[in-house]
């Protein structure tokens, strides 16, 4: 019974990795969409976000219909509970590489994002997938080290947003309001994005020692001090 | 025991309905502080916002906790569940408010949002507000029709926004860059805002029907028809 039991806890965690895929890939694809003006792809990464819906309900069932029959306590049971979030977590990127693909259909034929702010947007959407595909490692290997990195990562998208505005307050800024407006959306998508998938490791943190993030590297510092 | 249980229950389902309390006033005084550059008023909001992540943490140490302890099943375990999600919306929420008030401390002693636009941006932040305590009432009395109510509500939201870029995407804007940013991100801090409300109150209708929101209403426009 108890062995059917991880089968299934191994399952739901395989389709956290595998939506950590699916939501890295759609980014990577809106953001090329959104520079490359790619009508094509910015579709096809809107249509498929309804695929990543659908696996979010499929394991958030699954999870809730372990909880109901196997009743796990303790460990198992924030394992599962943990999962539910994780799920959120990553439905939620999936819908803001929706948002960024949007931007781009919007605008086509034109780009959204102005030639000179290009490669601070690469660099931004590059970084996010990186980010989601490193928390879909930390589900799968459960290592904590790598999940602590997330954060540095994230403090790395947090100055490419810095940057993105202050090009826009820029006295020299000469694309206009809307413009303007599609670049603060875009970067917030951006941020949020990565935010998730900072979240989804710190949780995996929470899973494996029982202590959140912050108080986790707070107790290595003092130890490591000692 | 199970009498212990259901009043665990319905202390979990006040927490709710006092967080909503929290995050609807969050949002109310964020708005004013914002409209009346009141940085006092501001960072009363941001302050708060530590009490509203505090309640979420307890709520959700109390719902884990029940979970371990009486392993419900059926309903009982989906109100539980539910219950978690809720309080993650709501947390959200006032992370909203937070940010509303963060614009309002940046700006001061200016206003961000310019006169003219003061209209539209109050009645977001009033009906962010009516909805939010409407999800409050919603989460108490467990009333359906209340409910469904919120994604009209909604939509009168959705409706400023559009109104709020369409003045921002005017060719006779005149305020600035800087100003736009600022507009756009606080409209989408209430869309989003909106929206949690909005998912709270649909959490509910699938508490009580076992049908989510859409389906419930569907089913019942069928049932009219026939």
């Amino acid at each position: 019974m108890r062995d059917a039991y991880h089968e299934e806890l191994d399952s739901i965690s395989d389709g956290l990795v595998e939506m950590a895929r699916l939501v890295g890939s759609a980014m990577g694809r809106a953001t090329t969409a959104l520079l490359d003006a790619d009508l094509e792809l910015a579709e096809s990464v809107i249509a498929a976000d309804a695929k990543i819906n659908d696996l979010h309900h499929d394991l958030e069932n699954r999870a809730i219909d372990l909880l109901a029959r196997q009743q796990p306590v303790a460990t198992d049971l924030r394992i599962v509970v943990t999962s539910l979030r994780m799920s959120a977590d990553l439905e939620r990127c999936g819908d803001l590489a929706r948002h960024v693909a949007k931007v781009a259909r919007l605008r086509y034929p034109a780009t959204a994002v102005p030639g000179d702010l290009h490669p601070i947007v690469l660099e931004m959407g590059q970084l996010a997938q990186r980010l989601v595909a490193k928390a879909g490692l930390v589900i799968s290997t459960k290592n904590v080290d790598k999940a602590l990195e997330l954060e540095q990562d994230d403090d790395a998208i947090d100055a490419l947003h810095r940057e993105l505005f202050s090009h826009l307050l820029d006295d020299r800024w000469q694309h206009g309001i809307e413009t303007a407006v599609d670049v603060t959306l875009v970067g917030r998508y951006y941020e949020r994005f990565a935010d998730h998938a900072v979240s989804v490791a710190k949780r995996v943190v929470f899973l494996v020692t029982g202590e959140h993030a912050a108080e986790f590297v707070a107790a290595q510092e003092a130890s490591q001090a000692q």
